[in-house]
């Protein structure tokens, strides 16, 4: 714990989410049954089982002959072996030795067991001249090798990705029930925001958190909802927030958690009801004023109105939480990449600091560079870097040339 | 170049991807204006430059009170220093110091130019004591620290992230110019395909590539059209294709790359008219029998109807092309990790091969294990893998603890 002014004392942001995430009620989604042309990176809520092989017959994976390989035994390119060209879709076992012609994905027919490929084989009328031996099932795909029948061909907790919904579809699939997207309201609050692109009072400013966080939550698949702008004014947050509860699954609030000296948001929030505010004040930067909250059964995210402190808020609590709404079995990580830090770095002791950088890549390696700006809530340190190193609360900072974890949110330059 | 029965050469898949972007007459899909609200993950069509300062005033960092810095010259803890508290938005510069108190956010009153924190102040009815001196601008976010007015505050040909969208909107931006979603028909060719679910008969199978190549498309944020499934006929292809390049930017088709011995689909394509096909069987494993075409000045392109194959040959061709239409400056690369390689590789000689493999980690090092499966056709292994590793042409394979490079799709696990 971390005394400061104004709170009590700053909860390390481990302790924070899991003291957060024990006090829902609310845990998961409900399912739903969708078809799966509309399933592209949902959730599967149940682990779904293979009701068929696949492929489901033995095929061909090359155009050539399908022989029964033991009819090949002995033959060479110096001592082709001839064989009659099956008219039935069957090579008999009896009579002379019978090749039936097939194609790529064409099923192996009755009494054959391998195919021949065309280059090691000449037609003559109806015969055919095969020069390589088979052994059993050389270029058959056999029933069942992609899946079987009975298998999990798709875990529960499981983010649908193209490839999932090709396998599902080949199984013959047409639904899967998968976990609702999690609704997420959001409101903003401050008598000195003003939407975008409207008159504006000299000392108002444009309220950007709103599509800034509805965007966050639309990139983890949720559906963001938007409740407005509320004034400093407990009553008008409160009676949003209530509107929050009703319709969405969870609740983000930015702004108004710390406005001339009153923690305005966390006071709406208690007076709704119980447990309220279960964490105020992280051991975070920035981000520290965060506050979580559960109402309802339902989470209560309250985030600063520094857009980079809600964005460094959201990705500690908000991204495991929606994990969790999603029934994802862990938090889907950021990819990350190692790099070279090209200069120092300060952070604050006892807090967890989050460093924007700017990674690219110069001769093969990977350098962060720090993203500085004046002001740390330069939200321009957002769009000129592609990842964040978090320094950990026992660091006081970070070195020059010390190589470094980033948690990358774009991609990486050359 | 690699010679092979069925195809004069092999195209080396670099060669390939030149020669049929160059011969595109339709390089980059039309601009469009739209709402800052709809607007996450398009490309930006021009620069954006900022049409005012950001912050647009100075503004205090702190709840604090607002000072002219030289007048706190000499103050100390042992020895604080008396100010008046203001009553208007202003520090006279004649007169007693004066005090004005300000909450984070707030401007910085005419005649301060630094803000003292709360911390070290106190209250005395109208008077303010302040022990610590302040230099110039300490804890005030600077007029345009941020961003400067006319600066660019997003570069044309930018995939909007929620960040830009928090700085736009920030800016007072309420529309943005942006490069419209490429439209990608698919068509699905192959007498043996059945929508999934529908009746089949014993030799038939169900139809999987139109939506996994959609989820693909939708991926890359492009908007799939669906031409439905095209039987082994000339003149139904030739058809569908045409549908496709009356209503889409690019047309994609799967199958019929090969069949019973004939080149339907690239037929096909020839059929419509000139340049056609421009390059037929890559130097790609799996992924050889793709075709490239271009047809009234739009990319056609044609994929195996192997699963794998068409996700190799989308990875290959599909994706550089998606950012060309998209007005991007370059292919937005999947993230990558280094993983030591859990057992041997043997790839073809002479062609890119794309192995699947399950990147772990492992007591914090990175592994990657090649996803087995007798067929390399199976799309179980995307489905059980996370990442691909591209083994160059140069090389026969790769050896068991070898460091690789493994193109991430999926989440790394623990």
């Amino acid at each position: 714990m971390v005394k400061l002014k104004g709170f009590q004392k700053l909860t390390f942001t481990y302790e924070a989410l899991q003291t957060w995430l024990k006090a829902l009620q609310i845990e998961k989604c409900r399912d739903v049954t969708i078809p799966l042309t509309e399933a592209f990176n949902y959730v599967t809520a149940e682990d779904i089982v293979a009701n068929e092989d696949l492929p489901r017959f033995d095929r061909s994976a090359v155009d050539g002959y399908a022989v029964n390989a033991a009819d090949t035994t002995g033959t060479s390119q110096t001592k082709p072996l001839l064989f009659r060209l099956a008219e039935k879709d069957e090579i008999e076992e009896t009579g002379p030795r019978q090749a039936r012609q097939v194609w790529t994905g064409n099923p192996i027919p009755k009494g054959a067991n391998a195919v021949v490929m065309l280059e090691n084989t000449k037609k003559h009328n109806d015969k055919i001249e095969i020069w390589t031996q088979a052994a059993p099932y050389d270029n058959v795909s056999r029933k069942g090798e992609d899946v079987k029948k009975g298998e999990i061909a798709v875990e529960a907790g499981t983010r649908l990705n193209p490839y999932h919904l090709g396998l599902l579809a080949a199984l013959g699939y047409i639904e899967v029930k998968v976990v609702q997207k999690p609704k997420i309201a959001i409101v903003s609050t401050g008598n000195e925001l003003v939407p975008a692109g409207m008159e504006r009072n000299p000392r108002q400013i444009y309220e950007s958190n709103r599509i800034m966080l509805s965007a966050m939550c639309t990139e983890l698949q949720t559906e963001p909802l938007d409740l407005g702008i509320a004034k400093d004014d407990i009553d008008e947050i409160a009676e949003k927030l209530q509107i929050g509860l009703k319709i969405a699954d969870a609740v983000i609030t930015t702004g108004g958690t710390s406005v001339g000296g009153l923690d305005l948001v966390p006071d709406a929030v208690n007076k709704i009801g119980k447990p309220g505010i279960i964490v105020h004040g992280v051991a975070l930067r920035p981000g520290m004023p965060t506050a979580l909250a559960v109402l309802e059964g339902k989470p209560v995210m309250v985030l600063s109105g520094n857009p980079v402190a809600a964005i460094v808020g959201f990705e500690v609590f908000a991204r495991p939480l929606i994990s969790k709404l999603q029934g994802m079995k862990k938090e889907e990580p950021r990819p990350t990449a190692k790099a070279t830090l090209t200069r120092k770095v300060t952070a604050a002791l006892g807090r967890k600091t989050f460093v924007r950088v700017r990674v690219y890549e110069k001769s093969g390696e990977l350098f962060a560079e720090p993203v500085s700006a004046r002001g740390s809530g330069a939200i321009s340190t957002m769009t000129k870097g592609n990842g964040f190193v978090i320094v950990p609360e026992n660091r006081e900072g970070l070195a020059e040339n010390e190589t470094v974890t980033v948690h990358l949110y774009g991609s990486i330059e050359e």
